[in-house]
């Protein structure tokens, strides 16, 4: 199994961009698609703008009890009814990777309910936490979501809470792509 | 700053190998020497056998008082008198990988006392810590020990207070490159 995962900003792939829009720091540019490549990719693909590169990797925060509460609720990817997508590439602050394991714990879970919070919206939201940050990359995590377009409103909500959060004090660098599925082209 | 590190074993670099030993599982090919690159090494140099690649990354089970009392005496690395080096690649288990973090972290510390152990070697030996599972290596980990030819003995038996912990339960190949600075050639 390849933990390699390549998000290809360009004029291909399954997904169509419908909007591309900074939260925090500078945003990404514009594309008309994004190809979800389960491999790496060493070089910027011809009429592509963008790559990014990334890893799925073990758990790092969870404790058992929220592993299992989590794995008896979330949904696989590629449900046919998700036809709606978003990826949100973050960068967090150097402040917050100089925090000791405790420390970064603490406010992701005990002060910012990360895991409790994402609970919420299962298994109506997918996630897949892909890591860039030990890859030198511009950004430290992608998460990518998908939930059926009904679901727009809860998902939007999610968001917001998590961005009221402590943990989010700590993003410097935020970009939200909303993508729908397009099989036709 | 290039958080990547190649170690070349071949022909070349400063540190001359006298010895390479399976611990668990199969070794490594037996080289003359090992060249420690500071970034990515993408193809195998010419007269070299193996090159396994890494990264150095955030801290990832210890706690606040433990980083403190660990920067309060670790040395740093390439100390004038520190000519002997160790090199120790390490896999672990899948069923490592698979527990959540809390269950990692209580193996790690509060049954192995893998910081607390380490600590009562500092500052003899100097260590760097990295990661290559991530990459899909065939190691976990890669660490690298620096320290003066009259600490072996103390070194030796640090390494076989950590290989009789039920933290090395989980390990399931570990191999040992024993060197020396060499800056004759």
């Amino acid at each position: 199994m390849n933990n390699k995962y390549s998000f290809v900003g360009g004029k291909q792939g399954l997904w169509k961009v419908i909007d591309v829009r900074s939260i925090s720091g500078y945003s990404l540019e514009r594309v008309e698609r994004v190809n979800v490549v389960n491999n790496a990719v060493a070089e910027l693909p011809l009429d592509s703008s963008w790559v990014l590169q990334s890893f799925t990797s073990n758990i790092r925060y969870s404790m058992r009890d929220e592993v299992t509460a989590l794995r008896a609720v979330q949904p696989a990817l590629d449900r046919s009814e998700a036809m709606s997508a978003v990826l949100i590439p973050i960068k967090k602050s150097a402040q917050w990777w100089e925090m000791a394991q405790d420390e970064r714990r603490a406010i992701f879970e005990e002060e910012s309910h990360h895991t409790a919070v994402g609970l919420e919206y299962l298994p109506e939201v997918a996630r897949r936490l892909l890591h860039c940050r030990d890859l030198g990359e511009p950004f430290d995590f992608l998460t990518w979501f998908e939930f059926a377009p009904e679901h727009t409103d809860a998902f939007d909500e999610l968001l917001l809470r998590m961005r009221a959060s402590k943990e989010w004090g700590y993003v410097e660098r935020e970009v939200e792509v909303r993508l729908i599925r397009d099989d036709i082209s």
